[in-house]
């Protein structure tokens, strides 16, 4: 490969070479973030270090909930790996210890776990729990989702497939949307419209003989880009999803573990699943994750399914997220995502203000969704200044991403710890970026 | 719960309390070893000890393959760890070490890698691989397997299905068995035969306009309980696969790392797959698996399919099984394997001598079936006696299994660090329970 045939702007040298093995070794579309990717050697709280030692305040990483390399999730990590790592068909007491703590913080009759490694792993062991206990196959997601990798649960990922599920037994409705309402409702009448969609899909399953099995959505619709949801759109969905023998599954592995100000983005919303999947934060970056459902759910399963996984619930991943559920409660982290996370929101607001491309500014707790547009009133999206905006960010050494059907919206979501500090650091450097950006275009 | 409910034996009072909440807890029909399951609280090498300080020594997990709690792989974790774990989006050199370490193991064109966190997520993604490159669906596996814990892998899972698929698109054949040949024929008739299942399971998914994708199997046919294999069977399999335009699929989750003698399970029977997968012992136990294949098949995947995993191939997993595969080669554990695996099958022939109940011994390397029977000539199963034959070793402190069609057929799996004198042990101990059940019963 020539210089000249380079796909990532202009790395630094040692850059290069990385991204000339990287290609060799994970293939062409790997994917990577921003123009020039990031080299990353060091972790520390909101803080993240590139290989010439400059710091990035890390405003995306929702893995790292609890904070980058926390030392007491460090500790329980290296102390239990050096002890027993072993699988879970021997009795052991950190997985009790554990899941106990864990599923205290469900509500009735959430009190059952099923552990598993990833959030995609949790999401199809819930898709196969609710097949089986309806007996039936149709499941309903969004048209502008992701919950994951394995072939079963792909089969939702309508956020690639031009808003269609891409495998059978699927179907996808419009997600509920404040900001670009269908058809220009509003308040009830949009509710009612969203609503009738779930009805349809509910209703061509069963002339199709396929069979509702039930709703799988993430309660904040995180990949959605956090939309404003019209009142009482998850108690419709609920209603109609028990008024037709489903499951209503909770995908919470990015709305989990206090992200919304709420320990449960179910809390948040008010409404209650028959199944929560998590993930992501639960071990704070370590890979663990789990299915949680009531004891009738998951016996009647395991039941008829012998469900076992290698890894899933070992003690040295119970270790790490018992220590990641401790610091959470002991840091007073979901308070501390409510109080940063609508401070974070004023000065958004605030800023909203003075620049124009702000159409929007929304999202629970921590996870922030801020969408750019031509102007207000067409509310056109500007995915390419949201894009500049990332990039400038980052060379300003803070770290955000992007989201949304349009690609438009900055997706701010860091770990919940991070402090208003952090967030003035945050709303300085947006400023400057949006500022720069009206000087070099002229706009804004 | 009642004391007389108690599914579990008469547990120790405190292994009662653990039983109680982890049924509460994880459900039911959660997965255990043993009529009184083993406590475990501490792992060294060879050897597990339980809550009261008695230890074991493990002839069963091949996870930990370089041993329980090795030094060197618990201090790259805890180094890692403490210093940077985030996800693939941003470029770091361990996943680039290696992934090159581990795809110089492998012949060309095997020289990409996919990480994912389980060998289920592998050997899903490799199915996703085979049924986009070929377009077709139809995947062919044996009549007594398991590979994994997805949906899409679960139709595979033919051990818990009386031998039948257990979802669409897949079309089971017997697995080859030297010991009850199909037909009682041997040699290349008995070969043939198996051959032709796999002729006429294509024949078979062309005519339904399924297509044929391609055949994943276990080189070494692990949960088939490590058969016999007639001669010319893989080789011929692959043969049918490439003329029929699939992809030959290698689960090398429990075969690879050295299992075999050899490092892969694919140089070991001589055949070379288009697809390999991994997990289980890639991390000695944590969580980190993954799919090797060709340039031409991860680029042409990578180019339809954005495929991420948050957690797979960050930098704590890839530190961890770069330390594994160091140790793999530093102490010499593939030629360790070998030797042992010898000396220990010759150990198990001479305990055939004395005694009949001991109808086959065989499997490669550190991965040995000894197949318990009635009597010889009937060749009848004798699952009830392996069952007391696993429970007295675990009284006498040797953790073994068992496995097969018949469930008759101990699991000798040790991490591959087990030394002539662990395999002394185990002979020893064996000898000893065989000649008690034989006063006991009076028969053998």
């Amino acid at each position: 490969m020539s210089d000249t045939d380079f796909p990532y702007g202009n790395p630094a040298d040692s850059d290069a070479g990385l991204l000339i093995r990287r290609e060799k070794l994970l293939g062409k579309n790997a994917p990577l973030f921003y123009e020039q990717p990031l080299h990353l050697v060091r972790g520390e709280g909101v803080h993240l270090y590139d290989a010439d030692g400059q710091q990035y305040l890390d405003v995306y990483n929702n893995v790292a909930n609890v904070g980058h390399c926390h030392p007491r999730v460090v500790q329980a990590l290296s102390t239990q790996a050096a002890t027993l790592n072993i699988h879970t068909r021997y009795l052991h007491e950190t997985i009790l210890e554990y899941g106990e703590n864990l599923t205290k913080t469900f509500a009735d009759p959430l009190s059952m776990v099923m552990f598993t490694c990833t959030g995609s792993e949790a999401n199809d062991l819930a898709m196969r729990m609710a097949r089986h206990t309806t007996g039936a196959k149709g499941i309903i997601c969004t048209n502008e989702t992701y919950h994951g990798n394995t072939a079963a649960v792909d089969a939702l990922a309508t956020l690639f497939g031009g808003g269609q599920p891409r495998g059978e037994n699927v179907k996808s409705v419009p997600f509920p949307d404040g900001y670009r309402p269908q058809d220009n409702l509003h308040g009830r009448a949009l509710c009612d419209a969203y609503l009738r969609a779930i009805d349809q899909a509910i209703a061509e399953f069963e002339e199709e003989g396929v069979g509702f099995a039930g709703v799988l959505m993430c309660p904040i619709f995180a990949n959605e880009a956090v939309p404003s949801v019209p009142a009482g759109y998850l108690s419709g969905v609920a209603d109609r999803v028990r008024a037709n023998n489903g499951l209503l599954i909770f995908d919470e592995v990015q709305s989990g573990f206090g992200r919304t100000g709420s320990m449960w983005g179910y809390e948040f919303v008010g409404v209650q699943p028959d199944i929560v999947t998590l993930g992501k934060p639960m071990g704070n970056g370590h890979p663990i994750a789990g299915v949680v459902a009531s004891p009738e759910l998951v016996n009647s399963f395991r039941a008829d399914v012998m469900y076992f996984n290698t890894f899933a619930g070992n003690p040295v991943s119970c270790a790490v997220a018992k220590a990641v559920l401790e610091v959470v409660h002991e840091e007073k982290l979901v308070q501390n995502a409510e109080d940063v996370g609508h401070y974070l929101r004023a000065g958004l607001c605030d800023l909203q203000q003075h620049y124009d491309a702000i159409g929007d500014v929304r999202g629970p707790g921590l996870f922030i969704g801020v969408e750019l547009v031509r102007d207000r009133i067409s509310k056109a999206p500007a995915p390419e200044l949201a894009a500049r905006v990332i990039n400038k960010m980052k060379a300003k050494h803070v770290l955000i991403s992007k989201i949304g059907p349009f690609d438009n919206v900055l997706k701010i979501r860091p770990p919940i710890v991070f402090s208003k500090e952090n967030a003035d650091q945050l709303l300085e450097t947006l400023d400057l970026v949006l500022k720069e950006l009206a000087l070099e275009d002229g706009v804004l």
